[in-house]
């Protein structure tokens, strides 16, 4: 089956055998995969990631168990071992012997076929097309804040960064009730949120009013530091982005406004696949274009170029 | 009356015109007062403060009004204007227009007298001797700890450093319940929790085995990465103490892991003064020097020395 490697240098579309699937695991014929910006600094280095990339996808069971043959699912990309006290406490995105679909030590979804175990499996309602569904893994990251932060309704709150996971990020928190002002550098970007009654800034209009609540989704130390300086006291940063480089940061702000800042990675997928069944979040808007997967090197290109939001890869 | 007092180049006592009060404050004869880390960061241009140095302090009111004559009181050391929002969301220690007594823009307490507001002053019980009572403020500032992190029965946790705050911090969490062990560098500064069946290890012999809440209290980048890297996913940090310089970390293990960075400063004054009528906190082993005001150079000296612990300032 054909798949889009990288060695750690290279990056290109070859031939591989299938994946083998054991027991607890199946075989799942990829329909449409997302390229998030993890895939991006994976190919920069980070992780030292070698394999099959790609983590956001959406198919259909092609070998496992007779009940699950032929259904269209998504699936949580952490490969836990389910057997450990951080799994047993319900962690499982955070075991420690995980394997990361795309990411670390396991083959990912930029492929004809992909291996996924059947506890990570969620099936798609048919009201959800491919090209939502896609966006669940990224969609569900965004709801990770509200399992990790008390979001009042009405609570003020600064989404700094207007990528794909700060425009996904702003529209949950919206949803779940917040008062949201995006921050970000892209007219273009920022209208996706204006079009659902998102209020929206450009970052040379922003005045930094003080507000108890900023998520960081721009990964940059800039990012950051802004965040800080406009948090009120006993304010939360919520830091969404991991980032490659190492970052200078001045801490004593932290201690003098108590400020909160709370790591947030992989999320919940049913409230997200229940969002997108809703139509509550705009996802098509995100998609800027469909590659297929013979020329996936090419859509890895084009993500990174300017203005792109999602690169669907069609397999 | 007489002061130690820092011009942003020298430290010296002086003599200096007696604080005036006005309708809202009180004139404190300070008995006796202590040197805090932040006093020795100041002089090292933390804050870029000048004027009279100190905020732990314990004394008898010598001015004001008449019900308060005679008392001998301890007294909060952020000065608020208690009346903007901040304030009447009942955080005070955060106004944005506070003055900070000997650390931002008020006269400190290694001095004769100082004026403190009414509001801010805490009667001390008659149990409390006042070598001990002049611990109250930085024994406030481990208890800001338990209003901050819940802290379960039995919870885990370590303390990173063996200083004075760590000291405080880790007696603090033993008392409210936590299992503490408290990591430093100093076997006799470590002794001092031993005595009241503390768990303590030398930074050598500690394997860092995960735990899901640290209190960073050495003030260094090498404190932060160890605290991260101990961390279980979704674990607590705290940090306890500010430091003048920048920092270059890391922040990514944060996202992947989930962590929480809690910054945590100033404390409630009244579990503090109820802790050492109690005697669940010892705070005697912990004074190294006395030393009379007229000496003031001399205790900062002793303070900044290695071995020291809390040096008290007789006035």
């Amino acid at each position: 089956m054909r798949a889009l490697r990288f060695d750690g240098q290279r990056i290109q579309v070859q031939n591989v055998a299938e994946p083998e699937v054991c027991e607890d695991s199946v075989l799942v014929n990829v329909s449409l995969a997302g390229i998030c910006n993890t895939d991006l600094e994976i190919v920069r280095g980070y992780m030292g990631f070698q394999g099959t990339l790609g983590h956001e996808f959406v198919g259909t069971v092609e070998q496992g168990p007779a009940e699950l043959r032929g259904q269209r699912v998504v699936g949580e990309i952490n490969f836990a071992c389910r057997n450990c006290p951080v799994c047993h406490q319900g962690l499982q995105r955070h075991c420690p012997s995980r394997t990361v679909m795309g990411i670390h030590d396991a083959d990912g979804a930029f492929a004809e076929r992909v291996r996924v175990p059947v506890a990570n499996l969620h099936p798609v309602p048919d009201a959800v097309a491919d090209e939502l569904a896609v966006f669940t893994e990224p969609l569900a990251a965004a709801f990770e804040i509200l399992e990790q932060v008390h979001i009042e309704p009405g609570r003020e709150c600064i989404v700094l960064g207007d990528g794909k996971l700060g425009l996904l990020v702003a529209q949950v928190l919206h949803h779940a009730g917040a008062r949201v002002v995006c921050v970000g550098k892209h007219r273009e970007k920022l209208a996706i949120l204006a079009k659902r009654d998102i209020e929206t800034l450009l970052l040379d209009d922003w005045r930094g009013e003080p507000v108890s609540l900023v998520v960081e989704a721009t990964g940059t130390a800039e990012g950051f530091e802004r965040a800080i300086a406009v948090l009120r006291p006993r304010g939360t940063l919520v830091l969404k982005s991991t980032v490659a480089e190492q970052l200078s940061v001045d801490l004593s702000p932290l201690v003098i406004d108590e400020i909160q800042v709370v790591g947030s990675r992989c999320g919940p997928f049913p409230p997200a696949l229940r969002a997108l069944e809703l139509g509550a979040v705009d996802v098509r808007s995100l998609i800027t274009d469909r590659v297929p997967l013979s020329r996936g090197t090419e859509a890895l290109e084009r993500a990174n170029a300017p203005g792109a939001l999602k690169v669907l890869i069609e397999v």
